[in-house]
């Protein structure tokens, strides 16, 4: 499927390394932040992301689809060759899930130096309901074969990225294509998705980077051999430079971020507040994990106490967490931490890698109280 | 209702003048550009705009609001004060109407030098349907008072802009609040709207740019002197400087945009496809005006042909536009341009303001055929 544009001829953006400096942004990095969307933090409020406002990465084009003319086809290494229509997908047993989900590149405009890319700051994340059913049903009625190894997804949306013209193309080993929470979705939020959101069905992931979770399925193919697609192998790796391979971007990790309190200045968006108690809250997630411990620092990271936490949303999504504070008059960075079940705290300064993935860095908030 | 912040404690943004240089944009910009969304290109194939790719800014903060405990006031130089629960106001004579909406803004980032604040490019737009009941309705029913210059909306939304603690507030001429088609909206697209959109009701004023629709109502306030707040004095003019006052934004100017044809290169967004026949298409508006031309150039805007006209969706909305290219094999930038039914053109070069609105010069989309 992979077809190489004839030499290069897209625009080198900055001196050529691929890299920003700090500080700075390229236009080019404005025109994607333009398009994708982040969750204004105070969106942080709702158990549930209003769909609008749910964070969105697209990497080429949102496509046009005719769901009455579109099927899903699955194929590979399977009995029975499926072609679904959509009126057959959502007649199958169906299932409701709260998924928080978060962009792989999520803080990669915090690392130095920046890899050029969707120029996320920490806002690339949402949780709704997802409506689908298991993909695990599909592919037994399909039947697998005995040397299934990994499961393709491709999606109906086409583009050049690295000079290869390509589809969006991602695999799940079979063993995480058969658990239960695994969808194929048609509805967000009670509603049918919205054509940038995946319309007429998504793959859903829960607990992986959002890359996982492939949008407008166009075919679902078993193969006997791990999937080498560029969305595999040139990118979502935890490289330190493009000549090593390293290990893919696969779960979420653990992170804690906080509803911005008091009222912003439009443009710095530090916050103004008036001092005496003031309750924080926010929302803490951790993948497949479950988040133990929420800290809250009002002194810029130095000294932490314990939040408060709440029940999670769902075992996919997030879990509310409280710190009353006795604000002070003055200024101060307000940080938030979480640590998950296995012991892994977020990091004060993210270890670097060269995609910008997996940043975990603690959140900060500048305040001034009066 | 306005209150100075003591001093000047909010940080300051690049050299202080306000001002970006070209070719890089500062992490404040970003940070809007990330909270704040445009329409991606592509969503100009829908006659309507599904609404979680609408255009959205926000200035301060998404307020959250009860609708429960949530009144309207409507106030100031009336014979009757009214406080209307939201269910009065949904059982008031209602009416759907789609209206493209663009924010005064947009194309703040084309201008040079730029001024630091939300740095859209072209794509702050979008068309739905909202429903609501007409403004002038209510204020008829409490009765203006023969004095009454001019009605004044305040939000719920509070933050800091030029150093002013400040409600978002805007007025509208009495004559202007009378239209038949201003209303008070409380759904989008048929449904009650999302939070950032304004819930549970947003003033729509068609033809204006976005500013003029205030959302997050609280209260209305018939006066008997022109409204001098911050948003109508130190923002939104066509001013040459800070020292000068210039004269107000109000109406939306004449644009056309294109669906960027064939696929996108991730990074630069240039655009690859096919030599051969290509069907160009787009949607024009013009405000309270007519669109009366549309004409595409395919070299860079030295030569123009006519594009073919359909229907205006509305009379408050785009009418789309279509042309026929017989694609070269090569490099081009195609270009689209109105003019309105005023006889005012698409410039090629924008005249320069400080606060970099009203933007409407001509779009340019670098493509390669292959």
């Amino acid at each position: 499927m992979d077809r190489k544009t004839p030499g290069r001829r897209f625009r080198t953006i900055g001196d050529g390394s691929g890299f920003g400096r700090d500080d700075t942004l390229y236009p080019e990095e404005l025109q994607l932040a333009l398009r994708n969307r982040g969750m204004p933090l105070e969106g942080l409020r709702y158990r549930i992301t209003p769909s609008g406002i749910h964070y969105l990465l697209v990497h080429y084009d949102i496509p046009e689809v005719d769901a009455n003319a579109w099927r899903l086809a699955v194929g590979g290494l399977v009995a029975t060759p499926l072609h679904l229509t959509l009126d057959d997908i959502r007649q199958r047993p169906g299932r409701t899930l709260a998924v928080t989900m978060e962009c792989a590149g999520n803080g990669r405009a915090l690392s130095s130096p920046r890899r050029i890319s969707q120029p996320w700051l920490v806002e690339a994340i949402g949780t709704a309901e997802w409506t689908g059913t298991p993909l695990r049903g599909v592919l037994e009625e399909a039947g697998l074969a005995r040397q299934a190894v990994e499961v393709v997804f491709t999606g109906l949306d086409e583009g050049v990225e690295g000079n290869v013209v390509q589809r969006y193309q991602r695999s799940l080993a079979v063993g995480e294509a058969l658990r239960d929470e695994v969808l194929l979705a048609y509805e967000m939020n009670g509603l049918p998705l919205e054509p940038q959101h995946g319309y007429p069905l998504r793959l859903l992931v829960p607990g992986w980077y959002g890359m996982a979770s492939v949008k407008w399925l166009d075919r679902i193919e078993v193969t006997a051999e791990p999937f080498h697609g560029f969305q595999m192998m040139r990118v979502y790796r935890y490289a330190q430079s493009a000549d090593e391979l390293g290990e893919p971007v696969t779960l979420i990790r653990v992170r804690a971020l906080m509803i911005p309190p008091g009222i912003p200045d439009f443009m710095t968006r530090t916050r103004l507040l008036r001092a005496g108690r003031v309750m924080l809250a926010g929302r803490a997630w951790a993948g497949r994990l479950a988040v133990a411990r929420v800290e809250v620092s009002a002194d810029g990271g130095a000294t932490w106490s314990d939040a408060r936490l709440g029940d999670p949303v769902s075992p996919h999504a997030w879990r509310e967490w409280t710190f009353e504070w006795d604000a002070q008059p003055g200024s101060c960075t307000l940080c938030v931490r979480a640590t998950d079940s296995a012991g892994n705290v977020q990091p004060a300064e993210q270890e670097w890698n060269s995609g910008g993935y997996g940043n975990n860095s603690v959140q900060r908030v500048d305040v001034i109280v009066e």
